[in-house]
């Protein structure tokens, strides 16, 4: 039986710049019953992401924004407590795009059924979830990554870099990145199987640090970060070079749209392409990864670092310190035990 | 018989910020003579284009710089006076990338032979040129435009914009272009085919003006011109837009590099692709170019206009015009009569 509480956690008021605490709201409804076709899910984890910053601006963007007053979605691993919906029974793992809560009603379709292994549960919100897949999705499909070339990835030891960087390596790639802390950058080389990383906030010189850690120069940019780092990569590529844009959390809680990098005309100069992209565009690619990625897990060839949070009262800080850098690897916040 | 006397134009310094008279400095040699596997031309026609001046700048780039107190190059038609190579004869009429003067001399294996039709000579340094060329390959292979789409051009009116219009309305586009006079706008519709022009030195807000031409938004930019209006494209993109960067005139002459579009983060919310090129790159679509713009031009498919300046005492001005827009058109330097 659950506890006939479910605390919520709500948005309060849009950001302007940072986010801070008094942008959330906490509230207790009762938990709810599924009606015909739902299921009611138990959330014991669920995932703060950088892409959520954006919904919390209210314009338009490729996912609407939250709404002002109602509770915060989020990726959440979770377990059924109770079923109206054919295939799903008490006690299915489950994951699906959720809310930040205790417990959650919703349409049975929205959910996605998950055989756990040996592998913990939290896992299925990184490395064989969503940023798994778009780490995938970006390298191959977008950025057309070939064996032999060089790749530079930015936030390299976050939830997406640091599997970019082990496929890459999978690939055959040489496998550069940059991080936010001499810890984050030993860990790159240590854990995720780098050539070389960089610790961007010691750099007197960005440009030059990428020309000694890329000599050739860069083939392949997976920019996560935008600002500085994706300029001293635009200005790092080689001819023909592929950026794939997968997020510029720099620039997330600037009030107004900052400038893009400068010399643009390099894009001209050396045959350049960027391309922006949303996993969820590429299904074919996100399944493929799927059934590799758990292979790969099991052997032991991609390797996974998290932050974890306790208790759905820390869910506000922990998305807080992510959009800082404070996490290593993927941030997630821990709801219940299983 | 040539005379024996050959004008030159060669580079005196190094612009910084705005192209002057003083960066020039004319010269007069001996006409010489080829040597084995040489052709002597007498150059009739030359084109001045906005890539030299990149050119005129000492940094690296896709084409070398241009050395200081050297002839400058140009792509120029001529006729064949005399040759030491193997399949030229004196009086055919030449094309290739020769220099700032009456007479060149090259190797051969540099130029391509004309067979002229009923077109002006000059065309063939424009719509079945380089210019053209360079349309063809942007519009079709690097931004892949398809009928029914919407494409936005910026100097529309350019050697280049034009035949992208016309290009993209005989593929089945809707064609929409930006310009820096009323006269550049009107020759839009009148002559090149246009749906719509813009004149973005009248405009107050190039986002609405480009929102009202293009309701549904963007599907592939073709940039010539960087800054405000590169931006202004940016923010009208639809989702899975494509941009081809050609060129950024608009920078051109500025000392420092400028920074980029803001909102760069509209890249991967609308899954856009930016792509840089150079025509040279492209060789087979530059040739089935050729063969194709030839027919349309009989069939009066294809429109073209050009500046004319008299004599190459007056190319560093019509350079510098171009530069600032004073053209309609492909501006072209006439240096003698066939």
């Amino acid at each position: 039986m659950p506890e006939t509480n479910n605390q919520q956690v709500r948005l309060a008021s849009r950001p302007s710049g940072w986010v801070t605490p008094d942008n959330f709201e906490f509230t207790v409804e009762p938990v709810g019953e599924p009606a015909q076709g739902q299921v009611l899910v138990r959330n014991l984890l669920m995932s703060v992401d950088p892409y959520m910053r954006g919904r919390m601006n209210d314009v338009r963007s490729y996912v609407p924004p939250f709404r002002l007053g109602e509770v915060l979605q989020a990726s959440v691993v979770g377990q059924v407590v109770a079923s109206e919906y054919d295939g799903y029974a008490e006690g299915d793992y489950v994951t699906g795009m959720l809310g930040w809560e205790n417990y959650s009603i919703c349409d049975g379709r929205q959910l996605r059924k998950l055989t756990p292994g040996s592998e913990p549960l939290s896992w299925h919100l990184g490395i064989l979830g969503m940023p798994g897949m778009t780490a995938y999705v970006g390298l191959m499909k977008i950025a057309e990554a070939k064996p032999g070339e060089t790749v530079f990835v930015s936030a390299a030891s976050g939830a997406v870099g640091s599997v970019v960087g082990q496929l890459a390596k999978l690939h055959g790639c040489r496998v550069v990145g940059s991080a936010g802390s001499d810890e984050k950058v030993a860990l790159l080389k240590q854990e995720f199987g780098y050539d070389a990383g960089l610790n961007y906030k010691k750099s007197e010189s960005l440009v030059r640090d990428i020309k000694s850690l890329c000599p050739k120069g860069i083939d392949v940019g997976f920019e996560n970060v935008g600002g500085d780092i994706f300029e001293a990569v635009l200005w790092s590529m080689r001819d023909f070079g592929r950026i794939a844009l997968c997020g510029m959390i720099s620039n997330y809680n600037d009030a107004e749209p900052q400038p893009g990098p400068r010399g643009m005309m390099l894009i001209v100069g050396r045959r350049l392409t960027i391309r922006g992209f949303i996993v969820r565009d590429h299904p074919a690619e996100c399944q493929e990864y799927v059934t590799k990625a758990a292979a790969w897990v099991k052997e032991g060839k991609l390797r996974y670092h998290e932050t974890v949070a306790e208790g759905l009262e820390n869910a506000p800080k922990a998305f807080i310190d992510m959009l800082k850098g404070g996490n290593v690897g993927k941030q997630i916040v821990k709801l219940a035990d299983a």
